[in-house]
């Protein structure tokens, strides 16, 4: 099929603006983009739908470029509670009555969630990655940047001082690498998984497994995906086996370079930093999840200003709440003007370019994704403007709709999803997702998870227990 | 009509936690609740319609505290700006191109999108508020805390230095202090509509007409409405006029007292805000507005930890976006938590607390709306849970739907919206408001203002302006 979209509001990000066609057109066929500009230089004799894209937005899909989608069947379970306790004490317990299945089902849940917002890009993070690859990713046909988590941690965390090192086994971190490995093998030739290797963090697997990584990243030219310097935790950690923060020692490990893409950051200082992107590592900030779990802002706005490359994820649910990255783009902008006191921080048009365009350059896709443009891929979304919260958006003297999209959206406005040259959502509904049935699983399965651990839920005893017995919750 | 809801999750704000009742129901009459407890004791013989409430949370309205819906006509308009730029170099250019009704069509736009995201009481904050009240509120049914602004300003401000003393004409003044004391002869025996007294801000009304306002709330025993410490042109104003701070000044003044309601106050101490908060001064945050304007986080944490009364508002669409009180609560939280970087402030239950009852004791309405209790008001929403970013929502051990209401709806999930018992959204669908003819004519005026404001708003210059003629807006 060969379709086109016209009569519509192209946002392109090519160029160095945002590249705003008024009255613009796309097409596309066999997966490729095949023509964008202004509606009068379409030929829509060779296609075989045209579609009229009048009163919306079509712009390239968005990229959640750091995300654990499988939580998302614990959503609502864990916030609200002192960053030390978030992970054991309020997670944990409940993270514990996961079976078999349910990461499954929490991914499909949390990729709904997300196409539904406009996201054609998920960077996922996950054990066990390949399951949600050909369970969820590609039945679904959403692109995939996939992560293999490689975790050396054999200690049991919660009875631990927090400076206590953690006992690491270097065979475990060796068969997740494998894992890895045989990922790049099996889907070198597709064109909608990526493989990046993943040593969850700095204080999670050792010098050799770490070395191990880069050199197998090396020869496939591939991202490291790693979560750094997220708080005091790691940092005690750190300091106990390095003698030295996360950044400083991964700079001593030679490991800050272009192939490693750095998630959080926020326990960084600005010299810290600057060394980042002096040495071309790029990060994701997960906004919502950093300030709901850490109560702090990703220094997104400091990484940016020094010429950094940023993507922006929503990591997982339970906390942040969301996979939408209409909500990280309005969320980053807000928590970066407040941390700086300043209002013309991260304006709409730079956090737009980093929900697409910066997700692709950080996770190396952007030869394929994040613009629209003829020959990259056709990953597209379309954007209503008709509902009372975008209303008016006006296209002089300037585009009002740029700002409405940021601040105003929700995301569910998006009402077509196209990822590489298919439709799956159209015109507001899923083509081939049985959404009603993944929700009834969800909401059905997730009765019985936090049920089951009730008892596990209130011995951990986070301030959640107390708040639920005062009737809070 | 004496309807019920049964089978719902009821959050009724009343007693010490919030209220939640499982499987429960509530039934009105009148404009008045008549019953609120479990579904097993609802008499369901003498009800004319019982509605199925499954699946759905149903908690009293949202209170929108402070608010100016007539500039939703110019939504997008101003953002991104240094803060002394917003005014008088962004929004001023457009809003100088407002024709008589315009005021009336953006406020139309900003209540049907407020309606849409469970807002039933708007604190509305505008010249000639009258007009808003016959033709916005009243035949939309929409309960209102009217404030007519109190305006003495006669310099033109653009021309002026910031410490330069703006002239007052105190004629102007009383006339609209004159206008306030006959909407409470006109709007004394309803139950729909309240008024305030509404003087702008320290800076912009003589001592002597704010002691005549002070005069005649003390005889209506009505709340005295005004902006206090919202930035830096006011503190210059206050310092050149009264040699100290806005709160101070109000101090000496004898105006700080439980009659008033202080909006904004980012521009304070804390020794200002124990002042204000011993004094009985209640206040309003508007989160979103004063991020997106003045980069800067309304003291609401801080106001709260003091014992003080908040409510939280919407402001004004450009700049913030939206009027939406569901964005506001998730907002003020992300915000609160991150500014003193602690993730357990500001949890959901005190943020659902401050939109609802929190908005009903600052305006002075508790008496009669802000919970779910039998004799009260009928100003009632149902939101839907079972949208993927709603999905699960768990009973035990603990109500998951706290946190999902706060930190993933986006408030497009009300369904049912009752004001005064009476459905204004009725399973999503407006019943006497046509909300296309609204919209659609509220984008057609746009197109022209916006058009017409091309030259002033050029020749402004503000940020905005080179940014669109880089083609980022």
């Amino acid at each position: 099929m060969d379709i086109g979209i016209e009569h519509t509001k192209l946002i392109t990000l090519r160029g160095s603006g945002l590249g705003i066609i008024d009255d613009g057109a796309i097409s596309f066929s066999r997966g490729k983009i095949t023509y964008v500009g202004k509606t009068g230089g379409l030929d829509t004799r060779e296609l075989d739908v045209v579609m009229d894209g009048g009163g919306h937005v079509t712009m390239p899909g968005l990229v959640n470029a750091h995300t654990h989608t499988g939580l998302t069947i614990l959503r609502g379970g864990a916030q609200d509670v002192p960053e030390i306790e978030w992970m054991n004490r309020a997670l944990g317990p409940l993270a514990k009555h996961l079976k078999e299945g349910d990461q499954v089902l929490g991914s499909k849940l949390g990729v709904i969630e997300g196409l539904r917002s406009g996201i054609t890009t998920f960077g996922e993070y996950a054990y066990n990655v390949n399951r949600l690859i050909r369970e969820v990713y590609e039945p679904y046909n959403v692109r995939v940047a996939a992560t293999e988590t490689i975790n050396e941690v054999v200690s049991d965390k919660t009875k631990m001082r927090p400076d206590q090192v953690y006992l690491l086994d270097s065979d475990r971190g060796n068969r997740s690498l494998d894992v890895t490995n045989e990922l790049f093998d099996e889907y070198r030739n597709s064109d909608m998984v990526d493989i990046l290797y993943g040593p969850q963090a700095l204080d999670m697997v050792s010098v050799e497994t770490l070395h191990s990584i880069r050199d197998c990243a090396i020869r496939e030219r591939a991202k490291i995906h790693m979560h750094v310097a997220q708080g005091e935790r790691e940092r005690l950690q750190v300091r106990e086996r390095y003698g030295s923060s996360t950044v400083k020692a991964l700079d001593e490990l030679d490991m800050l370079d272009e192939q490693l893409i750095a998630v959080h950051c926020h326990d960084t200082t600005e010299g810290e930093r600057r060394l980042m992107v002096e040495s071309g590592v790029s990060m994701v900030g997960c906004p919502s999840s950093i300030a709901m779990i850490d109560g702090m802002v990703p220094p997104v706005g400091n990484f940016l200003s020094m010429g950094g490359k940023v993507a922006l994820g929503t990591d997982q649910a339970p906390g942040p709440g969301t996979h939408n990255m209409f909500r990280e783009m309005r969320t980053i902008s807000l928590l970066t003007k407040t941390l700086y006191r300043d209002p013309t921080l991260l304006p709409p048009w730079e956090t737009l370019r980093l929900g697409c365009l910066g997700g692709a350059e950080v996770l190396g896709m952007d030869d394929r994704i994040g613009t629209l443009e003829e020959g990259k891929a056709a990953d597209i979304i379309t954007i209503d403007l008709s509902g009372p919260n975008l209303t008016p958006s006006v296209s002089r003297p300037f585009d009002s709709c740029i700002p409405n999209l940021v601040y105003s959206a929700t995301g569910f406005e998006v009402d077509n999803v196209i990822i590489n040259g298919e439709f799956v959502i159209r015109n507001g509904d899923f083509v081939n997702i049985d959404e009603e049935v993944v929700l009834e699983k969800a909401r059905s399965r997730a009765v019985d998870i936090f049920s089951e651990a009730e008892k596990d839920w209130e011995e951990a005893g986070s301030l959640l227990v107390d708040m639920h017995r005062k009737g809070f919750i």
